[in-house]
Formats: C-alpha cells, sequence, structure tokens
C-alpha cells in the first residue's frame, strides 16, 4: 500500500488521499496517467515518461499541473516517502473538479495531479516471466485515440477479466483486418523465423509505449533487427516466440496464444535475453 | 451548486464530498451514471432510469449498491436537500476503490455510489429550444458500447469542444457508413418529408435514451409515426425538422447542421408540439 499520496499540493495518507465527485476525472475519464518503474530504488526512464505525459495533455489541451521540473520532484518525493525500493509510481492528471459540464472549464480551471507509489514483488514478476503467460486475442473494442495515455479503461478492464476467465494473463485486441493492436495494457511483440522482433508501428490504435521505445534500444544493444509492421492472429502463433512490453512488468514472454503453444511452449531465447538486458538501455535515475 | 451530496452513505457538504483516488471510476473509468430530469418538484422517468442503469450495472457485472427502493429513497432526499424545483439529479456508481489493478475486485467489494441534486434554470432551456441550436457532425471516435451509460465521455468531452468552437451547441457522431450515430450526450432525430419522426434503432453504437423511449410514447398521444431507422448527415440536412432528446435538454430543435439550415432554419411545429406535451407521457414521481 501507498502509505502518502500526492494529491494537489498534500502529501496525504493513504485513507485521506481524495478527489472531489466532481473531478472530471471521476466524471468523464477526462484524464491522463503514466505508470513508471522502480527498480533498486531509481525511477526508470522518467524522461520518456514525462515526455509522453507532456504529449497527451498537450494533444487534450489539459494544462500541465506543474512545470516538469516540479512534477520530478513530486516523483521522487513520493517514491521517497514510501521507501519504494521495486515497484511503480503512479500519476494522474486531470481537467480538474466543478459543477458537471462537458464543455472544457475556464482557463483558470486548475488540473488535478494525483500521484503515489507502492512495492512491487520483482521476485513475483520474475517467476512469471520465468514460466511465460498465457494471452486470449478478442476484437478490439476501444476508441479512436488509443495513442493518448487516458483513462478511458475499461475495455481493458473488461478483456482483462474475460482473458483470466479462460486463464490468460493479457488480452490482445485485435483490429477488424485481422491484425493484433496491442495488449490491454501492454504492447505486443513476435519474434519471426529469421530472428528479427516485429511490433505494430505506432499510430492511433496503439499507445507508443515508453518500455516498447527502450526495448528497441536494446534490441541495438543485441543487434537484433526490428522490424515495425502489423501482424496476425496466426502470425503469432506460428512465430519463433511472442512477449508483450510494459513498464510493470518489462517483457513478459508468451508461450500461449488462445490455446496454442508458441514454440516449444516455453519462454524463447530472445525474450530471456532482452529481458535480462533491458535495464542496461534504460535511464535509470536514482532517488 | 449542490449543497448536500450523497457519498457511500453519507449526505457530505458540496466541499467534502470525494472519492479515494483509487476509485475505479477515477483510474479505469469503470463506472455507470444517470442523469435523471427534476421538474416541478418531480422525478421525471425515475423508473425508466433505474431500469437503465440495471442494465449498464449488469452487462458489466458491477454489484448494484443497493436495492432499488434504498436507491429511490436516496435520490428523493437528495432532490429534496437540495431543494430542487427545476434541475437535474446525477448518481454514479463505481466497481468501488482499491489498490490499482485492471483484475475485477474480489466479490466482497463495495461499489460507490455518489447521488447530488442540482437546479437548472427551465426558462433558460425553453429560451434555448425557442431559438433552436446548431450541430456539428463529426466521425464517431468512441468505443464499442456506447449502449452502456458509462462515464467512458472523454470523446464527447473532446467532440463538444469542437462543436462550440464551430458556435454549435451538440456534436453528431457519423458512423463509417455515413449515418449519423447519436449526439454526445443526446439521441438524434429528423421529422421525413411525410411528417414522420426518425432515429436510429437502439444497438451497441447509441444509447437507448430514456428521453428517446418516453418520446416515442409522446409520439403515440400525437398519432405521429416513428421510424427507426439509420439516417445520413445529408438526409438530416435536407429534413423537414431535425432534433436531439437528453434528460437535461427534453427536446431540443436544432435549426442548423454543419451550417446548413433545417427548414425555414427555426424549430419546427412537431418538434414545438412533442417538446410541449412531452410530460404527458412521461412518469412524474413528486418529492
Amino acid at each position: 500500500m501507498s502509505r502518502s499520496i500526492y494529491v494537489d499540493g498534500r502529501y496525504c495518507p493513504y485513507s485521506a488521499a481524495a478527489v472531489h465527485v466532481e473531478d472530471r476525472g471521476f466524471q468523464f475519464a477526462d484524464s491522463v496517467y503514466e505508470v513508471i518503474e522502480i527498480r533498486d530504488r531509481a525511477l526508470i526512464d522518467l524522461t520518456r515518461h514525462l515526455a509522453r505525459l507532456g504529449r497527451s495533455l498537450s494533444e487534450l489541451a489539459i494544462p500541465s499541473p506543474m512545470p516538469d521540473a516540479a512534477m520530478r520532484h513530486v516523483i521522487i518525493e513520493v517514491a521517497r516517502r514510501n521507501r519504494v525500493h521495486d515497484g511503480i509510481v503512479y500519476l494522474q492528471v486531470t481537467r480538474g473538479a466543478g459543477p458537471r459540464d462537458f464543455a472544457f472549464p475556464p482557463a483558470s480551471q486548475k488540473p488535478t495531479f494525483v500521484c503515489l507509489a507502492r512495492p512491487q514483488s520483482r521476485a513475483k514478476i520474475d517467476a512469471k516471466a520465468a514460466a511465460g503467460v498465457a494471452v486470449k486475442t478478442m476484437p478490439d473494442p476501444r476508441w479512436a485515440r488509443c495513442d493518448l495515455k487516458t483513462v478511458m479503461l475499461l475495455p481493458s478492464v473488461l478483456a482483462k477479466a474475460a482473458a483470466k476467465a479462460d486463464d490468460a494473463a493479457e488480452a490482445w485486441f485485435v483490429d477488424e483486418a485481422g491484425f493484433i493492436t496491442e495488449g490491454a495494457s501492454s504492447n505486443a511483440w513476435i519474434v519471426d523465423e529469421r530472428g528479427a522482433l516485429v511490433t505494430r508501428p505506432t499510430g492511433p490504435q496503439i499507445l507508443s509505449g515508453v518500455t516498447r521505445a527502450t526495448l528497441k534500444d536494446a534490441a541495438v544493444l543485441e543487434q537484433l533487427e526490428v522490424v515495425e509492421r502489423p501482424f496476425t492472429v496466426a502470425e503469432a502463433q506460428g512465430a519463433k516466440e511472442a512477449f508483450f512490453t510494459s513498464a510493470s512488468a518489462i517483457l513478459m514472454p508468451v508461450v500461449r496464444i488462445d490455446g496454442h503453444s508458441i514454440g516449444d511452449g516455453k519462454p524463447g531465447p530472445t525474450a530471456k535475453r532482452l529481458r535480462e538486458l533491458f535495464h542496461q538501455a534504460a535511464e535509470a535515475l536514482p532517488f
């Protein structure tokens, strides 16, 4: 549990960390967020996360709650106060609170800013990665701007529940042409027969993942080719390896897609190797 | 302003009405809502609103916060405490609060229930309806389950802002085949050359509006034919009349679509007449 949560200028104990019922994040999903890995008391890829947050805010014309330097300060302070060695920082910005009205509030409206941190068991995630996980595919029901990291996450909540009912750890969404878009909370990857990494190009239908970007850098270290093109469910099922990336899972090997084993049904060497060296390519900011 | 807001069992003053920052309504848009008209100290169509709320909750497997009778009691109490003569009740239910996790919480998790009421100037809405409003059309960017009244409303927020920039009061969404789905916060209607009312059939792409349903009843009183079929932007621009329905606007005549005048550019007789007699067809529960 996060012991201290930053909410609009105050560090609150967990139970007191609240937003108004007329916050636009609560009533309209008018809000964006970021999840940042903490590893060995360091923030991973903070610069890229803040850059993406800036883009989400700017595309939606939500004012930034504070300059980047101040935000870095708050994030570090939250991580410190919660004494997180390995875990995540979660931050969320909304267009602010006020009597319910679809129209944008006046420019004087202050955005809401929430930041919390909590430990995650690295051993547990590592064990999951060592075994690999199953994925379930389903039609992508989401809206047209999945490139923005908004809290429009109900489709992902429902998709994860459907996946879980089939003993799958993640849902992969499929577009109308049969190509995988991305996971409910991750980017999707395969390794093709030549050993190249394949992942869908960024665009309105997927999030430009920070972990995805850093994995591309890690692939360079390993002299692996990265091909950005869409791939189908059948292609993924027939791939040498498959995996997904996210800030909290880093790189998670996929060993089953809709019941079909990938490769020999165990995490593949490329996924394993990239998972090991990922943090050589990532920015780490100790706190 | 709502003077007293019900939040999870307590009636709070406005400034103290808060939900936890880890409420799933705030973090995941994992939440549904209703807006109910108050007119002459009576709740309009409460039964239909509660039935729809029940359907939204059940489709999403969100537990109901309380039995319908208790919910009616809370809604009436909130309307009374806020002494609303004309206005709205807004209620919202979420899947509850807890450490952020896409997975459904355990069955023991209590949903969050918020209910507020606030006055709206009937004279102001009537004046708007007397003049008629402009509408702007745009591609429908929303998700695949718009039949559920969820707080996945960011696309509507953005659409209304785009409409406002063109001096339009509402946005009408258009599907890929060129047919109007519905408004950003309303159902869309036209009157065809024979005088019949035309509105899109319900389905995953539109909300089954309570005001839409009651307007169909009102049309029966007037012996007007209602045809449920999709219509295009061009057809709407060439229609005798156009209007939209919602609980807060009831029936709002549309006099301009993307700059094209509808009919003679003034609210038409059918829309006017239906607006006048709408409440004869509606359920009114005095409080």
